[in-house]
């Protein structure tokens, strides 16, 4: 999961990012039921129409239980956990214009071919950021080393680094009031967590906002609830026309130390070296396997994750497990032999990271056929215990959707929420292609979300193959139905 | 707090550790509330002297209010937060040996005097272990750092470090049938936590248990119930006539990561580099300040932390709380001018974390005068939410701690449980001193506990103000009651 949820969100003014910052909570927590009032709105002939849908959907309990048995009681079970496993154990972690998203994309081309199902790549340019060596220690009132990760495309620091005395604010409002106290500073943002969509922007916009006042670099306290001394990393985005000056995230508590240390009116210097750089696009790919539909092959259910991740940590909760269900939920459909009407595609992205990049060069490519797109799904917010789906579609789409999830009752996920997100299905949706992501129990999503912590240990084998069931069930019924969600 | 509570869990052979293991669990959840029925056994002259005792424990209902009100309500309110602020941000962590150890205990000594309390520094001879320079590289089967710790007492590798395959067990029990396959090997821990009484006899023991069937090095998993990546340091002991050789605590996520390679079948490398090593004894002083018994000024009641820490965080919950707390108990009893029967000491012991090394020279030193300790208290848990009070001692005495705790109604900690710990006060309590311990919420402990996540961002203001008001009420109590602690 990259900074912020959809492309609305990539904005260049810090304002207009505030003002629409509610919108683009990419907090999972922030999606509700949906609320079912509209529903005495629909005239009769609509009220037909779904009964008789409803009746359909109900006609796949059965094939909805043979998917939740195989890929939670049978011999599918653990799977989708082992492959992640193996996968993020062999490869390690996957930033984007890297040696090793290369070997993951061969790696899972190789794997779903073996696994027999039909696969592709679609070349996409990608941003090649390289964090080079980086360190930073504060020098005054005592000589501390700081645990630090350079924030992707930051620039970096001469070699000799940066040293300069420390301006600490708790917020963009304090560092306008402060401006005059910046120039020749390393700012240091002591924001408090409120939550990720709205305390990221420090983050994302941190740099340039110092740096218009005069700043040499900044640092930035990591969004997150909690820390164990642990640094988390992420995209940032320069301002046109401002100066490009270096930026790490640093964690809560070097933050909170330095903030006590401030109000004692103490002065603090820090030293901070980077060898951050960003080098030439490079060439990556989109990795695309299908189960094709037997009567309307060119119409497409969509199911994705991405396979790039940052450069630290496994990358498995963000987004391998994402990745891995949506390959694990062919598998399991073609391993019961099923073959839907429409089209079942999953698509692996790659540099999601870097505001969905390879998804959006996808989108631009197929554009063209969007009314044969019949749903996107992305599952981006870890695959931990699952709750329910969240939809974005029409009200006749959502009707449609109530009665799918009612399919996984045996696995106790039958709530349809508002809101589908995803950074990579997000142009589809803002097209009008209904769209869905999964939503789990993700109270310690934050903790991990791009830090070293980030690996193989938060996941579950039970949990996986919940989602993965989930993922299938609701994928392969509305690839199979006699129509296509309604727009 | 160390790695064994109570030096008689310092012992040599490994199975009578673990015969012993049950005896000296560390966590404080092994606490039990006192069960009460032997009351009903007392004999009746006991009944009416304790009926005298508790009117007279309930006279100080007015003194317990003024004190709690003080610490958690009035002009004290924030200040042992304050404090240990101030002394781990200015001195930061405090390694037994170490600089920062000289400089805490110069800058407790004037902070105390300051305060107006009587002050003195009383020599001991503590280890000087050095960390130096560490590092790990996974080589094989893919190239991947390792977040390491050393552990104390290690001794280093040569300047090149150790290059060896790795041979990954889960207990005592797989080393000992696979000890055919150890031999020039990495011993790589990877023991499931159980709780740190149990599961610390791995870093405690892992070392030697791993040369004794030819290992060259051993990685330890870090001994906690949740990690970020986050190795956790630790003392360790080696065996006499056992090979010594290099360890360190590696992060469960690379444990785990490893333990999986194994069970694929793939080879290990790794690359230890370490330039630990053990350099002569170092002059110390355990600090002590003292408000003189107006009636019985050479009877005592102790209260105390430790200063030393491990060399990673600010050493602020373990035990910079412990001592701030028993600093304040002193303070706010000064500050509300009243002075005890007995006296009040507080004492601030150096090398905890190395064996309880600075308080067994106390004891060595002042056993002399073992009947003149009324209560010996040891706040070494942390300084969270207060639950309660952890004692030992005889039946009689516990009747008369039922009666003192009932005064901390108004910060509803009134609990007292069996079992006071603390490594520092076991001495004297196995000598048949009464000894309490400070019972807090503490399901975050060993998440921080000798990692750099031990810092200022787990205290909380208030939780230390109550634990000081519950430290202060209690000391000062006992030390004004007409009688010592029965023993």
């Amino acid at each position: 999961m990259m900074t912020w949820k959809g492309t609305l969100c990539i904005l260049l003014s810090l304002n207009v990012f505030l003002n629409l910052s509610s919108f683009c909570d990419g907090h999972p927590h922030s999606a509700q039921t949906i609320n079912s009032e509209s529903a005495v709105r629909v005239l009769s002939n609509d009220t037909a129409k779904r009964a008789g849908v409803a009746a359909e959907v109900a006609g796949y309990a059965d094939v909805a239980k043979q998917i939740i048995d195989l890929a939670v009681f049978g011999a599918a079970q653990n799977r989708s956990y082992r492959r992640l496993a193996d996968f993020t154990d062999t490869i390690g972690n996957r930033v984007s214009g890297s040696n090793n998203l290369e070997m993951a994309i061969k790696y899972m081309y190789n794997a779903m071919v073996q696994d027999g199902l039909d696969v592709h790549l679609e070349p996409a340019k990608i941003p090649h950021w390289v964090r080079g060596k980086e360190s930073a220690e504060m020098t005054a009132p005592r000589a501390k080393t700081l645990a630090i990760l350079g924030l992707g495309s930051s620039v970096g620091t001469p070699p000799e680094g940066i040293e300069a005395e420390v301006l600490v604010v708790q917020s963009f409002e304090e560092l306008k009031h402060r401006a005059s106290e910046a120039a020749g500073k390393i700012v240091v943002f002591n924001q408090p967590y409120v939550s990720y969509g709205e305390t990221v922007a420090y983050r994302g916009y941190g740099a340039s906002e110092a740096a218009k006042v005069g700043a040499v670099a900044t640092l930035i306290r990591s969004v997150t609830p909690f820390s164990i001394n642990s640094p988390h990393t992420g995209w940032q985005d320069y301002q046109d026309g401002v100066k490009r000056i270096p930026t790490a995230c640093i964690t809560v508590e070097d933050a909170e130390l330095m903030w006590r240390m401030a109000q004692r009116g103490q002065k603090i210097v820090v030293r901070l070296t980077m060898g951050a750089k960003t080098l030439p696009d490079a060439d990556s790919f989109n990795t695309v396997a299908e189960i094709k539909g037997w009567q309307h092959p060119e119409q497409v259910v969509l199911l994705s994750g991405h396979l790039d991740s940052w450069d630290v940590g496994q990358g498995a909760m963000d987004d391998g497990g994402g990745a891995m269900i949506s390959w694990e939920a062919l598998s399991l459909i073609k391993d019961l032999g099923l073959r839907p009407r429409r089209t079942l595609r999953t698509v692996l992205w790659t540099a999601e990271e870097q505001g969905g990049v390879g998804a959006q060069q996808y989108f631009n490519l197929h554009k063209v056929n969007m009314s044969n797109f019949d749903l996107v799904m992305e599952s981006d917010l870890g695959t931990f215990t699952p709750i329910g789906l969240q939809f974005t579609g029409s009200d006749a789409a959502q009707k449609v959707m109530e009665e799918v999830v009612k399919l996984l009752a045996p696995i106790n996920t039958t709530k349809l929420e508002a809101h589908g997100e995803g950074t990579d299905i997000s142009p589809w949706m803002q097209a009008g292609v209904p769209g869905a992501s999964l939503h789990v129990a993700d109270s310690r999503y934050f903790w991990f979300h791009h830090s070293e912590g980030d690996t193989m240990s938060v996941q579950d084998p039970r949990d996986m193959d919940l989602c993965s069931a989930l993922w299938a069930v609701v994928a392969y019924v509305v690839a199979d139905l006699q129509e296509m969600l309604p727009r």
